[in-house]
């Protein structure tokens, strides 16, 4: 198989699994039937899953189990689709089309709207807290606080409300910059941080077991250390210098997801972005193309690609289906 | 001091620890300083503090720390302070005084009033993940599904979706009162359980703090048993019929919330209220009220208060403060 077939086969497969995961998570009864029919509209209709699949391919990669890794995907992509359908809103984007499709206010109404937003906030915390058996609680808890910084007031919510801000009016390339680094890229780094913190955090399942079964039989301490020990050598480790080199690709793809978005939406047709070409013009919203032309931005999303592709080397894993990601953001047309 | 006088003293008491906690988060710089501000005006002016209130004098009551109590006291009132913030919507009711002053987005505007709420509820669960020394992290987890559980489509969320389909039409009480279990009750009865949880969870500091010194010191393994044990002697447990009559108590206290502020709409002033006396009337919403007559639902408070003072007898702790709260909802005239 090709780097190329092989990321082809990965995005696929983890889409997949996903999707499967949290559907089975949004079709669960509720009272509100009409909030939760709003909840799966926003989180099941389509979407790239860039977002889940980071959480995949870099747990993997550092050796998570991949039902490890099903929570935080869908706990991150919950986090993703409510902020869609808040910036949809008529106070925000005002945006009737989203991924081809009606946008979810206009598909249901806009309190539902809100609260389905609301709800599915709510959701991706109650799936990266809820008992999981093969993660230690700390790490478990470092998830947490993650994604729930990088989707606040320092995170994402930060990014939008300076997006606002900068609307109709000239920015530096730095503000810019700083704005994509929340509105964007505090998200994507915490997608991979989680794939990271699952790994590190994976008991190794067979110790962890025996460890409890000779607890409850009252085993001798002796055996009860000697399992510690062996649990604590099973124990994922995985180093500073990779931790570093992670945060550092993140941060890189980051940007070049959002100076591509923003090139796409000149250059990209409306038919093939699924949303009105033009709409960050119209808007008069602070873009990459308008800061730096189309050929400055084009040439900043190569560098950006050769910093990503740096920091992926510096990682003493198998990096190949990252690397290829990586190629397909700063290459696809929608 | 008597039963009135010790239940005034610890409202203003857990009142003020908890607004100082709350500004020395929400005052930390950032980079969206108008989203920040926004955050600060709706989690900081005014409001009866009832959640934190729960949380601390439950917590309190069965052994914890009050140090313990901050966070959890913190993120439940982030929740409640974002729910008023996008209930108080254009798109949901439409409200433009809250508390006597302007709702958030007549202070600011409707984009930030949204993105402040959303950025609150992360922040609930930014403070919940944070590190505890003092709690141990299995408890630590279970106060965050219990926080997340309680405020999206199975708890809050799902009873404001419902409320607003209730909106214009008749339903019955079972219904009506489904709709303020989850819409009021449910977070409630989470501020009850994080306060119970928090003193389940607290650990010996001392014990631990031995536990671990020995451990780093290579002791003997005896010795660092003989800690462990003492640590499980030390450790909290609170055992299952109080668990339940709590439960049983918020339940209660819950509905009679909320049949309270359905009568005060009918008989209380704007003034008293900070809010438009009859909003609920003009708006065709569902009330006890209009269900059950003001006599009818004056009984069905009565009813309620006995009921929650039944379960408190059952609780081998002082409920005096409880016992007074209780009162104290059920007479109060705002």
């Amino acid at each position: 198989m090709s780097a190329e077939e092989l990321l082809a086969e990965r995005l696929n497969y983890y889409r997949e699994r996903h999707v499967n995961y949290l559907t089975s998570i949004i079709e669960r009864k509720a009272p509100a039937e009409n909030l939760r029919a709003a909840m799966a509209y926003a989180v099941l209709l389509g979407g790239k899953r860039v977002r889940p699949f980071l959480v995949y391919a870099t747990g993997s990669m550092l050796g998570a189990d991949e039902s490890v890794l099903d929570a935080p995907a869908a706990a991150i992509e919950c986090i993703h689709a409510y902020s869609l359908v808040h910036d949809d809103l008529p106070a925000m984007d005002d945006d009737a089309l989203r991924r081809g499709k009606n946008t979810c206010h206009i598909e249901f109404d806009e309190a539902t709207a809100i609260l389905a937003g609301d709800a599915l906030q709510s959701l991706a915390f109650e799936l990266l807290s809820q008992p999981m058996a093969e993660i230690n609680a700390q790490q478990q808890l470092a998830m947490i606080a993650t994604l729930a910084n990088a989707s606040g007031l320092n995170g994402m919510c930060g990014g939008q409300a300076l997006d606002i801000a900068a609307t109709g009016i000239t920015i530096e390339e730095d503000a810019l910059a700083q704005i994509h680094e929340l509105k964007t890229g505090a998200l994507l780094r915490a997608a991979i941080r989680l794939g990271a913190l699952s790994a590190q955090g994976a008991l190794n399942a067979e110790g962890a077991l025996s460890e409890k079964r000779a607890l409850s039989a009252g085993g001798a301490l002796s055996e009860t250390r000697a399992l510690s020990e062996k649990r604590a050598l099973s124990a994922n480790v995985i180093n500073e210098q990779t931790l570093k080199a992670l945060d550092n690709f993140a941060d890189t793809i980051g940007l070049a997801f959002q100076v591509k978005d923003d090139i796409l939406d000149v250059t990209g047709t409306t038919q093939a972005l699924g949303k009105l070409q033009g709409a960050d013009a119209a808007l008069a919203k602070s873009t990459y193309p308008a800061l730096l032309g189309l050929a400055g931005s084009q040439e900043l999303l190569r560098q950006l690609h050769q910093k990503a592709l740096h920091a992926l080397s510096l990682i003493p894993y198998n990096t190949v289906v990252l690397e290829q990601f990586t190629e397909y953001l700063v290459t696809r047309d929608r």
